[in-house]
This record gives structure tokens, C-alpha cells and sequence, in this order.
């Protein structure tokens, strides 16, 4: 596949569609980052920090990373101003907004779903090869959370054994998306399928607890090195 | 604004008086790091790493995400030495620099107002938004202390609802700036009433004590997820 | 030195050797990474990012400030792989690595040597200073080992005064490396000299507990600010 295919990879799907399913996904990443921000217990400015980091982190890893600077989280306005909303909407309504705690966890796993399959494309499109491609769809969409969870001094979600499966789902997206690419066969059909797999498989990690083993014969539980 | 206007930005000040203005930024901030790193009980080179993030990791942030590689942390000497004469200060003194605490902070105001200004400045002589320009000034002013806090693993100051105002005066310095460069109104004078300006702010929140609202309807203190 | 001598720096050794001498310094450090994420409880997917960013980061952070982008963590899947490899290692064998803590420790005061100079040769082939070039050297060989003990949320092992020496023996190795640089003798012999001074300062440090002084007049015990 030529440069310019390459670079056409990005616009799979029309620039809008993409963009208003990029924003979708930064509005329930930056929910999440809000809520988190309330629970420690951070004044106003916290939250909207912990809400842009979580909401625009991934992807401005990946384009810092690739090299396409300035990364995207600063030269769209509607990116920026997304996770400014979302500190609006937990800040005056957060009772509610955790009440509904399940349909915020719905929400993120549509925004690990279409981040892995954005992240992943946009990687390629700018030359890298299948595997880095793959790591840096699931570095976008596992990024931010990280960074969020970093921030609030804890151990991020992402490493803990006694989380529902996280990286699994967004692996297994992008994944689909670099072998879509290696056999000339990513359309937005076939996009869409990945962003649906990887969002279906995050809420049946959800709803059955799947978790990922330990090392084998671990004998004690945590101790200091 | 053309490109080249845009470059020339950069020159607000002489040469001379930028660079000594942005040490004493440097200074200022690198002294803040190496405090807490004798706080948190560090060897010497613990207290030489953290006064060094301290001082530069916000700019670093700043000049990675702008392209300005390689950063001015690792291309100006006298930017990577200042923290070393820091840590030195703090390391044979610092009893006495703990009690003249009070003019440490008044410093650190200093910094916040200098770098938000500056770190504005620079990311819009790259060719950034307004918006983003202003928002990677105030990152190039809280960043270090971030990153400080990271490492030393606590929650970051800037987050907690319990110190006084510290990212509010920042926002208003690098909101203005961008306002005068809107309104071709950037000068000298100008920039130095924004540095002024958060400045005082800052020194006004410590006095007074001024905090940020937590959001409202708080119902209980901090819980883990 | 021209801009070629400065390219070819970065082929001291043949290539082959080189590349095999950077995948066992990955190695040994993605083993320390997953060690820490067994101990910490880590899942299987944590204990394979704690590995990858351990051996990776300091030479992705490296390849970012000089503007090497995509990073060679991303554009050589030997690099990527290796991690993968030490976590199944880790993860299935791991009581019997923990028996031989001992070895790996003497792995990774070699890894400690072998990045601390390439780091700083291939920092100075990108057009750095020689100062920035050596604190880049330190930084890819102790850069992993930081973010891998922030991602665990632990203080950095590098900052703290109970540790043996960690930091001084890659300060000795990169400085080295610099100044052959600055007379124009660096060879194969003179960087592997380098090498071998960093390793065995680290496994002195680690006999004899070598460890750096904290500040002077300390009175009292670890308090938050």
C-alpha cells in the first residue's frame, strides 16, 4: 500500500462521522476521569485536569509518538473543549452521573472500542509498521486511563489482576485492524466490525468478571521488593 | 500574524532579559523540588533529579508536544546547571531555606507568572491556536510541579482541593496573552502586566487563602473506586 | 565532528553486535519490570506492560526529546518482543528467577551499563551538546526503571537514599562516553571500557552498599509538606 493510501487510511469513514465518533469517545473517557477526580476528593480545576488527561492522554501519546505534532488534543478545538463539558456535567450532577454508573461504564467501553480501531489506523497512516500499529491503537486507548490513575496516585486500573478484563477487548480490536490491513481489507465494514468486537467483548468482561491469571504458584500475597 | 511575526514573538524581550528571566523561573522552581525531595528523605541525586523535573519537565512537556526538538532543557547549558546550583543550595542549607519557606513560595509565584506567559508565547510562535497556545502556557507553568509530585508519590498539588488557587492565576496570565496577541496588542509592556498580573493573583490566594469549589452536593469523603 | 562522523557513531560496534547487545539490555530490564509486577500482584497483561515499559522507556523517552520518531521501541520488533518473552518467562517461572534475584540484579547493573552509553552516543549523532548528550545516556539507562516504579506506584528506587547506587555508575559510564567524544577517541574499545566501568561501579555499589549522602542537618523523618 502506497503513502497515499496510507494516508487515505485516516478518513475511512467521512470526516464527520469520524470526528463526532472521536468525540463521543473523549466526552465518556473524560466522565470517567471527572468521576474519579470528585471521589479524591479534587476542587474544580482537578477535575477538568484529570478529564482532559484521561479523555485526550492516549491520543496524544500515540501522536507524540509517531510524530505527528502538534497532536491532534491541541489543534482541535472540539477535542479540547469536550472534556470541559464532561467537568460541567459531573461537577453539577454527579450524584446522578454516578447513579448511572453502569451507563458510564457502557459509554467507555464504546470509547475503548472505537479508540483502539482510530488509534491503530492512525498509526499505520503515518508508517509505522503492523505490531507497533497495534500497540499504539491499544496504547490510545488504554493511555488516558492510565495517566488518570497515575494522577490520582493509585495503581492503574489497567495493571490490577482484580479488574474485569480491559486491555483484552482493545487488543483484540486492533488486532482485528492490523490483519485487515495486512490483507487489504479494511473498509469501514470491516472497521466497524472491530469497534463492535471489542466493544461487545468489554461488556461480557463486565458481565461475567472475566479476569486474567496471576503468575503461576504465587505463593504470598503483595510484598514490598 | 505571519510566520515571521509569529518567530519574532519569541523576542519579546531582549534576548539577555528573557534568558535571565526564564533562570530565575528555572532557579525558583528547581529549589521548590528539591525541598520535597528532602522531605521525602532522597540522597542527593535524588534531590538533583527531582529539582531538575521540577524546573524543566513543564517546559520539556511543552517543547515535545510543539515539535521543538530538541528541547531548550537540553540545548541551553545554563538551563541544566541552574537546577544542579539548586539542589547545592538546598543540600548545605536547607534548614535555612525551609524557614525563609515564605520567600520560597513568593519566588515559586514568580515562576508561575514568567512561565505562563512565556510557555504561551512560545507554543503560539510555533504555530499553535490561541486556545492551545494559552492551555501548553499553563502546562508549561504547573507541569513540573506535576511531574515533582508524581515522583514523589503523592497526589499532585495542583489537584487537591486543600492548597490555595494555583492553576487559576496561571490560566489568567496565559489567557492573557493570548487575548493581547488576538488584538495585536502583544508588547513588552503588555506581557509584563500579564506576568504581574498572575503574579499577584497567586500571591493574593496565599494570602487569603482562596480555594477552588469541590463539586457540589459532596456527600462523603474520599472512597476508593 | 561532521554531521556524518556523527551519524556513523551510532554503528561503533557492527550491528549485529550492537542490536544483540541492546535486546539482552532490554531483556534483563523487562525481567526487573515483571519481578516488580509480580509482586505487586499484577495480572498477566500488567506484568507484560510493566516488562515492555521497564525495558523500553528510557530509550522511548530518549528517541522523543531528540526527535527519532517513530522510536526504535516501535520500529524494531525484536525490542518489542523481548519483553513479551521475559513476561512468559516471569509469569511461568518466576518462583525459580526470584531464587536467582542475585543474577538478575547483575544483568541489569549490565543493561545499567550497555544503555548509559549507547544512549549517549546516539543522543550526541542526533546533534546534542555533550552535556545534554550523557544526562540523555543516564536517562535512557534509569528512565525505565522510574516509570515502571511510578506505573507500580512506588517511590522511584532511583530517588531514594536506601538504595545502593544506581544512578552514579550510569553518570560515570555516560560521562566517559562524552568525554572520548570531546578528544575524539571513541572506538569500540573505549566505549566498551565505558561499559565495563558502569557495570562494575554497580556491582561494587551492590557489594559493598555503597550509598549517596542525604542533605546535611537532616533533623527529623519523613513528613508531607
Amino acid at each position: 500500500m502506497g503513502e497515499n493510501g496510507r494516508v487515505q487510511l485516516q478518513q475511512l469513514f467521512s470526516p464527520s462521522v469520524q470526528h463526532t465518533l472521536d468525540v463521543i469517545g473523549i466526552f465518556v473517557f473524560a466522565i470517567s476521569g471527572a468521576l474519579l477526580a470528585v471521589r479524591k476528593n479534587f476542587d474544580v480545576f482537578g477535575i477538568a485536569v484529570l478529564a482532559e488527561v484521561t479523555a485526550l492522554g492516549g491520543g496524544l501519546f500515540r501522536d507524540v509518538v509517531i510524530g505527528a505534532v502538534p497532536p491532534a488534543a491541541f489543534t482541535d478545538l472540539g477535542y479540547f473543549l469536550t472534556p470541559l463539558i464532561a467537568t460541567l456535567v459531573v461537577f453539577f450532577l454527579h450524584p446522578h452521573v454516578e447513579r448511572i454508573q453502569t451507563g458510564v461504564l457502557v459509554f467507555d467501553a464504546a470509547g475503548l472500542g472505537l479508540f483502539c480501531v482510530s488509534g491503530t489506523t492512525k498509526a499505520y497512516s503515518y508508517g509505522l509498521n503492523l505490531t507497533a500499529s497495534a500497540t499504539l491503537g491499544l496504547a490510545t486507548a488504554v493511555g488516558g486511563g492510565v495517566l488518570r490513575d497515575v494522577l490520582a496516585n493509585e495503581v492503574p486500573s489497567l495493571l490490577r489482576w482484580d479488574r474485569d478484563l480491559y486491555a483484552v477487548p482493545a487488543i483484540v480490536g486492533a488486532t482485528m485492524v492490523a490483519l485487515c490491513i495486512r490483507y487489504d481489507a479494511l473498509t469501514p465494514l470491516t472497521s466497524g466490525l472491530a469497534v463492535v468486537t471489542a466493544f461487545a467483548l468489554r461488556l461480557l468482561a463486565m458481565r461475567f468478571h472475566w479476569r486474567a491469571p496471576r503468575a503461576w504458584n504465587r505463593r504470598s500475597t503483595v510484598t514490598e521488593e
